[in-house]
């Protein structure tokens, strides 16, 4: 039963992020190489490989399956994204205008993404239906602009670690589906610190050789 | 295909233990009264209430299930068990003769256990079948007097997290699994630091309501 049900017209705020055996959404020392960190990218190895990423990136073939399946669910029902200014990158402070994100011209969001900054910055239009705002007044305030884009479909905090802790915190989190990768990183952005004391409710759980895939209900 | 097929005649070394989603197997502040700290607890609920648990504790009722098959799997095959020293209790320093573990007369285990401590104490037996030795020499040395308690059967590190931390890290750990529930400890005693950089192979994932069970096999 989703909660959607239970609260009546309202859409649900989702997060689907990989996540290492030992906590971490990205390796330690990121940088304009390394933007997941080092290490961080075998997050994502299994993400890579399958066919809807690909799609979504505008490259052909991939592994259909189970992988994929979580994946074409996750992005499905999505309407408006928010993410956070080092998300985005171009890093810190005033920002620097020629800097339109890491995905190039045509991103992989293909709806409206709210950008979570402490500098004021005009919305860019990108191809493919991708749109970036930029929100300096919280993660309220983005909540809000992101519910009025994205209709009756869902939100989804897109990443990183410092703002899903917010949205977990603030209690403003409706569902996190996490990507269980057996790897050990080491060091990095740890996700689940800071967040309070939420509880779970598993909803759902898909495994595969590579990645455990398992939805929580957050209940509050 | 298990690893034991691989090594001829050779017996594997296993974990199974329950860690939380913020990957801590207890909570913080143990103590005599909160042996498993503040809230940890809350990580084995979903075993109380299990049948073969509480047959292990020679309770009766409980839940039959999947979460008391992968009980009753992961005890099955177990001829001798390694346990550190805090996890044994009675405190630091040499021993109080009094102590004879948390679990009473007739404790859960039901095999020769081997604690490592630094201080040497006699053998302890107990009944049902549990006996306590005590090992000062360390981890190789324990997991030699366990292999020969154990005949052919699984030799089990039964915790807490320094002492698995330790068999991962020297590369002596052949199956990790997990039982990972969905609540927040927020701190305690992590499970996955300071293990080096193993990987894992995904052998199984049994999901219930309460918890989700994941099988790693330990790559080397």
């Amino acid at each position: 039963m989703s909660r959607r049900t239970v609260v009546s017209g309202m859409n649900s705020v989702t997060c689907q992020i990989s996540v290492s055996l030992d906590g971490f959404v990205a390796g330690p020392n990121q940088s304009l190489e390394h933007p997941l960190g080092e290490g961080g990218m075998r997050l994502h190895q299994w993400a890579f490989a399958n066919a809807t990423f690909r799609r979504a990136h505008g490259l052909d073939g991939g592994d259909e399956g189970p992988d994929s399946e979580v994946v074409e669910e996750a992005v499905a029902g999505v309407g408006a994204y928010i993410m956070g200014r080092k998300m985005f990158g171009g890093g810190d402070g005033p920002w620097d205008p020629s800097w339109m994100g890491w995905w190039g011209d045509n991103p992989p969001f293909h709806v409206p993404v709210f950008v979570l900054t402490h500098h004021a910055r005009d919305p860019l239009g990108m191809d493919g239906g991708t749109s970036f705002t930029f929100v300096t007044d919280g993660v309220e305030a983005a909540l809000d602009e992101a519910r009025a884009a994205a209709g009756d479909q869902d939100i989804a905090i897109a990443g990183g670690a410092a703002t899903v802790q917010q949205f977990l915190a603030a209690g403003l989190l409706d569902e996190l589906y996490l990507h269980i990768v057996p790897v050990i990183l080491g060091a990095g952005e740890r996700l689940l610190e800071n967040v309070g004391n939420p509880s779970f409710e598993t909803v759902k759980v898909v495994a595969s050789p590579a990645v455990t895939h398992v939805k929580y209900r957050v209940v509050r």
